[in-house]
């Protein structure tokens, strides 16, 4: 028959090169859908004024929102059949991207692991999105749990699991060109907070929390044209795992993300995503907060600096906590670490 | 007093022609709404890159949402007063739509025909969108059942029931201007079928099935300006025929187009929609599954063949059926015959 | 820590200018989601055709729109503590605004009033929006109450009530720049009555209920970037003052404008809202209708005219009505009092 079904462990090969299907241009119409599903303020990106002000040619797409456009793409060829989405690591955020953008995606199989449950295996990618002139706009490693077409070890399998980066280097940051921080502006962002203003091991609890509609997270996760069927079809569902539909694990990095605003207002470019896991399910009702840790800082320049943040996001708990990554209480989402770029006030 | 109550029965005349109001520019923003709210993944409809190479001008609007847009102008003059939409027949699909192009829309009443119980007749329209040059941009013919203002059979009343089309024939399909084959690719639509890999009788199973809720419909059909109260008002509907609100029966051709991707993405335009029914109403809450049956295939030239389609959309059922027309199932939905543009591969 | 806490009562101090962060660009992206979320049926702002035909630059911004646009931008340094939104006064909008231009805002404080009780205080700011042009495009007084950081009453505080206008004055009504009444059509607006055709004390039932879901609100209130608590998180508002998340009042404006359309469709331009209450809170599943009561007719000049409307909305009551302003049943959620601007029609 002609419809797709995705793929199972026992389809991919090492070395395999996948081009993935369906390129899409980003408009100005996907950035106010994506506004309207998360609430984020950061001034940057619904700005135009502001952003050519700072020397950007126009208003820059929200990191997460590339990040989801290129992950859409993947979908059909990689999670239809996955079971879980096991992590991120090296998740390196290129030159802004702007509407009008098209952005496509490919996909290299790294790894490949059987479990010994013999039903389930370990398939580890690397990403990458790029524009229409070619350039790579984003590229990150990700592991996904696959279900196996027959049950049972292959004979003769050789394990292979890539050795995958710890952490982003911070030479490998890529700062927006002609970005002028003396013009950056912080009763723009509303944060009177730089780059020095931040400690390691400071914390921070970013306060609002956002309760989930069943609406909302199908809308968003279209939006970005990820046809995962477990976000969508609640027939099947409420007689599968958990009983109803799953929120795509994306749109809570996009929630933690927005919600982090309140804190972090002069983030203004997310440079790397080192690791993220998504540690439990979350549904329709749902009320996420999320919590910040700085875990390193680092000068690139006299006008910028990078904090490397540890963010949480929790739901239906607005207690921060920032308990050992091994040992995630239930009601833990998210758990990622990130870099991203913030002024260095000028005197 | 100066609201609109919109027209009974006797209100309509053979031959009278209404002018409907509020025409609409459709914009970007309208794409993604469209795409948040079906999930389409039809790729000449959402990458620039993609549109331009095979030699449109721009990114072509959806078939169905243009469809929907000239369906909105008609509604305050036809539907207010509507019991139901009993189909739609002869719907063309001309040039293609690009954002930026506003529509308007015009109806002639063709047929009027009271039905025995007194209360109610069946109303047949010709309906023309236009875009902002006066080019014909859509047209089609519906019947609805309308109520009557007086109870009881109009004296010396002359039925009139137009000969409306079976089908739409092939000579009258319009192939989008300068479009080059030749840059077709199965790589970016995702799916390896093109005109020859069909067979007739063959059938498909989209499998992907969308549980709709309350807000989704209600946001795409208000996006479309189509006002008519069932959809909208709860505070009536549940003590009206079913309880709850009705979800307009376009949202479900959407949603049936939408999920047809995955089977058909290579059938890149809409020519024609040959009959329409909304079989069975849909509510929030229902998942939409939707198959088809190719009932006959022709070559158009070398390059563009095009598909006769027969897609049913069923609720809350997912198994695979094609009843006969005339005893259709309550979990059916929809049954639309309806003609594609397919790329014939080129060696 | 970092996060932003909003402000006290007394943190507020006569004569204070606040200038409020994250200027916003409003996109066709934004007037899409508005369109979704309210339905709206007014002709100007959804034909860039016939915007363009009455002699405007481009497709103007719902005034309700713009007003959210530059309320958004407040609540942060206004509402966040706020226990309600008590009134507006001498909302005044200027030259229109169109999707590409950037808004900002500021507020001044003009009054401090606590209340007997020690726990409260009343803060009266006018606030101003500009575009990126520093052009005011709206300005308007509003009062809201506040929680005290600290019980009891401030020793020595001197109560300052200011002034507010019961009315803005005809002449100070901005007419479109160029505005050709010449080229205005009934066809196109979907309705016959023009300035001449109402009547002082007429009232009009708009008829057209909608139902608000969660999610539907939630989307409006985000777009706008105003992200007051209680709009977005069930798990504190379900043990808070009503169990429930409110939904944002402002929300209820754009409704009832909407709906007034039917009855209004003429009515292109809100000209100024000399006051606006929002009587009592609105939750998701209300059922919201609208009736308006013109007060005052006035001829600007030979082809425009302006109407003082009263407009109230309900929730789950359709029965029009028109209570006494102090004496308002709590099924009126919004009582305001409002001018529009609208044809005379031309011989």
């Amino acid at each position: 028959m002609k419809n797709f079904k995705s793929r199972y462990f026992e389809d991919y090969k090492i070395g395999e090169q996948i081009d993935h299907s369906v390129p899409r241009t980003i408009t100005e119409g996907d950035v106010s859908v994506y506004l309207a599903t998360t609430g984020s303020r950061f001034p940057l990106n619904y700005s135009n004024h502001f952003s050519k002000s700072v020397g950007l040619k126009n208003t820059p797409v929200d990191d997460i929102l590339l990040f989801h456009m290129v992950f859409g793409r993947t979908v059909p060829d990689l999670s239809l059949n996955a079971i879980a989405n096991l992590g991120y690591a090296g998740v390196k955020f290129h030159q802004p991207v702007f509407a009008g953008d098209t952005v496509c995606a490919s996909s290299k199989i790294i790894g490949l692991k059987e479990n010994s449950n013999g039903k389930t295996g370990t398939v580890y990618v690397e990403s990458i999105g790029k524009n229409q002139k070619g350039e790579v706009i984003l590229s990150y490693y990700r592991w996904l749990m696959m279900r196996k077409r027959n049950e049972g070890l292959i004979r003769s399998f050789k394990n292979v699991v890539p050795d995958l980066p710890q952490k982003v280097k911070t030479e490998d940051f890529v700062i927006p060109k002609n970005f002028k921080t003396e013009n950056w502006s912080s009763q723009i962002s509303g944060s009177p907070y730089y780059f020095d203003d931040y400690a390691v091991e400071e914390e921070i609890n970013h306060l609002d929390g956002q309760t989930i509609e069943e609406a909302e997270h199908q809308l968003a996760t279209r939006l970005y044209q990820n046809n995962a069927r477990v976000h969508f079809n609640n027939h099947i569902e409420k007689d599968g795992r958990f009983g109803k539909r799953i929120i795509y694990g994306g749109y809570i990095i996009s929630l933690a993300r927005a919600i982090s605003c309140n804190g972090l207002a002069n983030g203004f470019k997310i440079s790397a995503i080192h690791s993220g896991k998504h540690s439990s399910p979350t549904f329709s009702g749902d009320t996420i907060y999320a919590w910040s840790k700085i875990l390193e800082k680092e000068k690139i320049n006299n006008s910028i600096g990078t904090l490397l943040i540890r963010t949480l996001a929790s739901k239906n708990n607005s207690e921060m906590q920032f308990p050992e990554k091994k040992d995630l209480p239930e009601n833990i989402v998210l758990d990622i670490e990130y870099s991203i770029l913030i002024p260095i006030k000028q005197k």
